[in-house]
């Protein structure tokens, strides 16, 4: 992602402008507070997108999964919801920038009450990038923004899913990117909440490392039918970028 | 595996004997029944095997889990079971013919009563390669030894997993071989029976292909957090074994 220059952004201090390099899509970030990721990224190019389809996407950050999930299909709409003032209203900027507030809704709230806000059973797709690393581990960053996206302080994986199921319609998605170390835990509390596992991808930095990202779509009241998919490595032997994960990153290029 | 000619076995009609490639193990197949299958090959290689080990290998086939595991360091003992009586008269054939009678038993038995008959809590690791296809899934075999070997006829996962972590004592391994597609099938049952998954690893016939083959070693009462090594390659592009593979098959080539 590159910065552009002249914009049609209402843009704060310390904030920049990124190029989705899609549909003239741009975003804003903050350097220094939480910016989206690769993760991100590889979410919404692997969910299962449909025409006509109601989103959710919880936890959404700077908004960065709705405005890419709006070119994968024209949807009917896609609502964000974030826990973090500061975070959503930037996020509402960059929805209004890119001239998609009809398409695209960013909320702020609680995602541990997102079925009761938004209503039960009433989506087709729930996508989210949530906090990796469990309540109490890992080194709490200072800056808040930053701690809430990556620790499970606000929310925790069970909140996600069980929430993605009772947002979702039958035989609603629910596309989830995480750690691999998480796996059990995601697919036991899937089973749980009756999101079964159907498609799974392992993203490995390249071919002779540890896969550091999970990226598994469940659908509700589904068959016990687990299609795991040709892994996607980030970069070749030579440390560039494989074309698979251009393909991602810059479609169409 | 090659066949080769004089041996001490006692060879009955319709079979022969291969080489395992390693410590001058050789092993009795009937070919046209089941023969075991790279999938073995790889559990026996995967499994974490530690000095003094007591060993049980449920479903055991031929006795080539067993008579690999032998390999890996100096075990205190490891009992194969098998419910099939001609598989079962075979594999200690093959024992025999190794001179391992001291360290490998093969044992005619039900692996659904496995805790019951062997005793429970009382061993270290457990192996196993079981059937793979759901009972009244795919095509069955007319060969009863196929068809018991490949469909959940006479027991299913979770008497695998059940009696698995019956057998197991505190902290004990349980090392699996299965079908991805399996896979959230494979990681509920094993946390409803307190095994842990903790270490896993996927088998792609190639870079661009799906995996056809997952390892996944458990502990019993361990903390979650699964280690997923990185990926094992057949073929390379080329559609030669990769070095990997070679490694496991050859070792010490």
């Amino acid at each position: 992602m590159h910065r552009i220059g002249q914009t049609k952004f209402d843009v704060e201090e310390g904030e920049r402008i990124d190029d989705l390099v899609r549909n003239n899509l741009q975003i804003i970030q903050k350097p220094g507070s939480f910016c989206f990721s690769i993760d991100a990224v590889l979410l919404a190019n692997f969910a299962t997108v449909k025409k006509g389809d109601k989103i959710v996407d919880l936890g959404t950050g700077s908004g960065v999964i709705p405005l890419l999930l709006s070119t994968r299909q024209q949807v009917s709409h896609i609502t964000g919801l974030d826990i973090q003032q500061a975070v959503v209203k930037r996020a509402q900027r960059s929805v209004a920038g890119n001239q998609l507030q009809d398409i695209i809704t960013i909320l702020e709230g609680d995602l541990k009450q997102a079925s009761a806000t938004l209503g039960a059973g009433k989506f087709d797709l729930v996508t989210s990038n949530p906090p990796y690393l469990p309540g109490g581990r890992g080194k709490i960053n200072p800056n808040d923004e930053i701690a809430v996206a990556r620790h499970e302080i606000c929310c925790c994986l069970e909140d996600v899913i069980r929430e993605s199921s009772k947002l979702l319609n039958s035989h609603g998605r629910f596309a989830l990117v995480h750690r691999p170390e998480r796996l059990a835990d995601i697919m036991v509390l899937m089973r749980k909440y009756s999101l079964e596992p159907k498609r799974m991808q392992m993203v490995y930095p390249t071919a002779g490392k540890k896969p550091n990202i999970v990226l598994i779509e469940a659908v509700k009241g589904a068959m016990a039918d687990l299609n795991v998919i040709p892994p996607l490595f980030v970069y070749d032997e030579k440390g560039h970028y494989t074309k698979e994960l251009l393909d991602v990153y810059y479609p169409g290029r």
